[in-house]
C-alpha cells in the first residue's frame, strides 16, 4: 500500500508541474481562493465584530447589536435576511472577579487571576472565604469523602493532555470538571469550585466556559484559575497543608431573554428544496471578543456568499448563511433552527460549520453515512493543492450537529488546533490573535466545499 | 483515481481506528511525539538563544556567544562537539536609521520606519537627501531612463503576491528589488534606494535581509520600509508629483570575522562511515532576536539529540548536529562545512535542515534522485496520523543545499508558511512569537525522519 500512496502523492504533485488540462472544478477552486486572499473582507468583517460590536454574550446589550450588524452584512450581499426568535439564557457576570490567597507563612494575600463559569451563583458580597481542597479527577472526591471536602473550596487540577496532536482531543478529556465539578463537588457539601483553566499554556489568562447546577444538589460558585495560578496554588498545597483563599463574584442569572438566529437565504436556481447551509455562532463569551470563538467562523459563512458573488456563482440549490445564537451556553439557536426547519420539512442536503478558531485549514470533520461518505471523500484531492489533507469521518460542529437526521451531509470546518486553547474563552481571544491569511485560506476552504455540494448536491 | 486515493484515505483513516498491531516504526513515532510535547527542551533553549544571548548576526560578539552556547548544550547531550573554523562577513549596523519625508504641501516632516539592509554602505553623517521615484519591476528603470533617475532615491514597491498558497513563493518573486535593486538603479545614476519590506501584512516593521553590490557599479545605500510606510509613500507620490525625503544610516562593512560553524557528532555504532545530518543556521539579523529565522530550527536540530537520548535510540549511523554560521549573509559556514566534507570524503546518507520558521508542522521537501525519492514518499503515511502530509520533491534548505552531490538526500523541513514573513528579519521575530506546541510538533516530526534515516539509510 505505501508503494501506492506514493505514487498516487508523487503522480498528484507531478501533476500540477506539467501543462494538463484543469478540471472545471479545478479552475473554480483556483478563483475561490484567489479571490478570497485578494477581494477577501472576511478580516475587515471580523475586525467590525470584534471591535465594533465586541463581546457578545447571550441575552446581552452587545448580541443583539451583532446580530443588526450581521442583518445588515448579510442583506448587503443580496441574501434575504431572516430573523429567526430565540428565548436565551441570560447570565451577566457583573463586577470584575477578585480572588486572593489569604495570608500565611510568607505568602501575603497573593492575588489569583480568576473569573467565573457561565451560569454560576455568585459568592455574594465579601465573598467566599475557605480551605482549598485539590484534586485531578472525580474520584478523587470519593477517596476524599464528605469529611475533607465538606466546608471547603474543591480545586480541580487536571491539566489539559500535552500528547494528543488534535487539541480538541485534551480539551474533550478535561472540560468535565469545568461543566460538572460544581455538582460532584457540591454533593460533598463543598461550599465552591476552582478549576484549572482549559489551556494548553501556561499563562495568567483566566479561561470561562459553561458549567451545569443539577436539580437537588446545591448551586456552589465556581470559577476558573489561570493555568500559572493553578501551578501557584498545586505548589503551595505541597509545601502547606492548609491554604485559605478567599474569591468574589457577582454573577446572576437572569430571566430568559429574547434573541434571534440571523439566516441569510439565496434560493437555489435548480433544486430550491435542497438546503446548504453554512454557519458559526454569534455568541461569544464576554471577557474577550470572541475572535476566533467564533467570530472567525461567522466571518468565514457570511464570506461564502460574498466570493459566490464575486465569483458570479449562482447557487443551484438553497444557500442559507446561519449565525447561530446562544452556542456558548445552551445551543438554543441550534436547537430552535433545527426545530423549525423539521417542521417546515426541510431538507438540508449538507451543512458546514466553522467553530474551531481562524487558524490555517486543515481539513473537515464529516458526519454522514456511506456512500454520502465516500462522495465527500472524494473531493479530498482538490483540495490538496491549497494544504488541506485531512479529510476524516467524525463529529461536525455543535450547531450543525443538532441537525442529524440521517440525510444531511454535516461538516465541521477543521483548522490547525495547536493554538487555539492559548485564546478559547480568555479575555485573549481578540482581532489582533487571528492572522488575516490563515483566516481568508480558511475562507476559501469552505467556500470552496460549498461550491462543491451545490454543484454537485448529495442524493 | 479518486477513487482509489479516496479508498486508500478511507483505510488510513479507519486503521487508526481498530487494534490492529502497531508497526515498531509507528510505536516510535508515537513515543517520540509524546516525548517531544512532554519531555521537550527546545522551547527552553530557544527561550535561552533569544534571550540569554539575543540577535547573533556573523561576526558579532553574540554569534560568538552563540556559538559557545551551542557548543555546551551539545556537549550536555553526551556529543563530541567540533568548532569549525570559517571567515564570516562582518557588516555592522551602527547606530539606529532615520528617515523621514521632507516637509510638503500639508506632510510636515512625516517619519519612516526604515531598516538598513544588510551589506548596504551608510549615507554618511546628515544622511542623504533626495527625490523619490517608485518602481515595481525591473523593466520600470529601463523605462523611466537615466534622465529621471539620475540623483534620485529609487523606491521598489513591488508587494509579495497574495494568491501564492506557500509564502515562501512570493517572497522568491519580489525578494530580487531588495538584493539586486542597489545594483540595477545604481547603473541608472540612483543615489539610494528603499525597498518595501517582505512581508505579506501591512505593518510598521521594515525587514532588513542580504543585498549584494556589483564590482564597477557604484555602491548605493539601501534600506527597507515598512509596508504600512511603503504604501503611504506610493499614495503621497500619487498626489504630488515631487515628493523628497531624507534618511541617514550609519551602516559599514568592516574586515570578515573568524567564527565557528558548530557541529555535534555521535558515532554511528553499525554504519559509522554514514552521515546523517540534521542543521540549522546559528547566525541571525540584528534587528530581533533570530526566533523563527533560525533559532527555531536551531534548537529542533539539538532537540533531535535530546530526543534520541530521551528514548534511548542509539544511532546505527553517524548522527550530526550541525549550527551553521552565517547563512544570512554570505553562506560561509554552509560552504566551509561542504568543503572540509568533500575533502575528508565523508558521505552524507540524508541531511535535514528546519529554516522556515518555527510551525505546525506540514511535511517534508526532498532533494534527490529516484529510487531514493520514492523510498522517502512511502514513510508519508507514517506522518499522516500526526497531520504531516506534505511530502513533494523539490529544494531542501540553503545550507543543506550546499551538499548536493547526487547521493545525499537533502531534506527542507516545511512547516506552516502563512505567519513566516510577519516575523522574517523584523524587530518582531522574537521569542514570543513562537508558539510552543507548533515548535514541538515541528522538533518531533523532524526526530522521526531522523529516526527512519537512522534505522534504514539510503542505499
Amino acid at each position: 500500500m505505501y508503494r501506492l500512496i506514493a505514487i498516487l502523492l508523487i503522480g498528484t504533485l507531478f501533476a500540477q508541474e506539467t501543462k494538463k488540462e484543469l478540471s472545471v472544478d479545478e479552475k473554480m477552486f483556483a478563483k475561490i481562493y484567489q479571490a478570497a486572499l485578494e477581494e477577501g473582507q472576511c478580516y475587515e468583517n471580523l475586525r467590525a465584530l470584534c471591535k465594533d460590536v465586541g463581546p457578545r454574550l447571550s441575552g446581552s446589550p452587545q448580541a443583539e447589536k451583532a446580530v443588526m450588524w450581521s442583518k445588515e452584512v448579510l442583506e448587503k450581499l443580496g441574501m434575504k435576511v431572516t430573523l429567526q426568535e430565540v428565548m436565551v439564557p441570560h447570565w451577566v457576570r457583573g463586577a470584575k472577579e477578585k480572588a486572593h490567597v489569604v495570608a500565611h507563612g510568607a505568602i501575603k494575600k497573593r492575588t489569583l487571576n480568576i473569573c467565573a463559569l457561565g451560569g454560576s451563583v455568585g459568592t455574594g458580597e465579601g465573598g467566599l472565604r475557605a480551605e482549598i481542597v485539590e484534586v485531578h479527577q472525580f474520584s478523587d472526591l470519593e477517596k476524599l469523602g464528605k469529611e475533607k471536602i465538606s466546608g471547603k473550596i474543591v480545586f480541580f487540577n487536571r491539566p489539559m493532555k500535552a500528547t494528543n496532536i488534535n487539541a480538541f482531543v485534551s480539551y474533550s478529556q478535561a472540560v468535565g470538571q469545568r461543566t460538572r465539578g460544581a455538582v460532584e463537588a457540591s454533593k460533598y457539601g463543598a461550599v465552591g469550585v476552582l478549576v484549572r483553566s482549559m489551556n494548553l499554556r501556561l499563562d495568567d489568562y483566566p479561561h470561562t466556559g459553561t458549567m451545569r447546577y443539577q436539580d437537588g444538589v446545591k448551586k456552589i460558585p465556581a470559577a476558573a484559575v489561570s493555568t500559572n495560578d493553578a501551578e501557584f496554588l498545586s505548589n503551595l498545597l505541597r509545601e502547606h497543608k492548609v491554604v485559605k483563599m478567599n474569591y468574589e463574584m457577582h454573577c446572576k442569572t437572569l430571566p430568559d431573554a429574547k434573541s434571534y438566529n440571523v439566516i441569510g437565504e439565496v434560493k437555489g436556481s435548480e433544486f430550491p428544496k435542497e438546503i446548504i447551509a453554512v454557519g458559526g455562532h454569534l455568541d461569544s463569551w464576554d471577557i474577550g471578543e470572541g475572535a476566533h470563538d467564533d467570530g472567525a467562523g461567522c466571518v468565514q459563512a457570511i464570506e461564502v456568499m460574498h466570493l459566490f458573488n464575486v465569483l458570479k456563482i449562482k447557487p443551484k440549490r438553497t444557500l442559507r448563511v446561519v449565525m447561530f445564537m446562544n452556542e456558548e451556553n445552551g445551543l438554543r439557536g441550534a436547537r430552535e433552527y433545527a426545530r423549525v426547519a423539521k417542521e417546515k420539512g426541510e431538507v438540508h442536503v449538507a451543512a458546514v460549520e466553522s467553530d474551531s478558531g481562524g487558524f490555517t485549514p486543515r481539513g473537515f470533520s464529516i458526519d454522514t453515512a456511506w456512500p454520502r461518505m465516500e462522495k465527500v471523500l472524494k473531493w479530498q484531492p482538490l483540495f490538496a493543492k491549497y494544504n488541506v489533507y485531512a479529510f476524516f469521518p467524525g463529529r461536525s460542529a455543535a450547531d450543525v450537529g443538532v441537525l442529524k437526521d440521517g440525510r444531511a451531509t454535516l461538516v465541521g470546518f477543521k483548522p490547525d488546533s495547536q493554538r487555539y486553547f492559548d485564546y478559547h474563552h480568555a479575555a485573549s481571544d481578540v482581532f489582533e490573535a487571528v492572522n488575516k491569511r490563515e483566516l481568508e485560506l480558511g475562507s476559501a476552504t469552505i467556500t470552496a466545499l460549498m461550491y462543491l455540494f451545490d454543484r454537485y448536491g448529495m442524493e
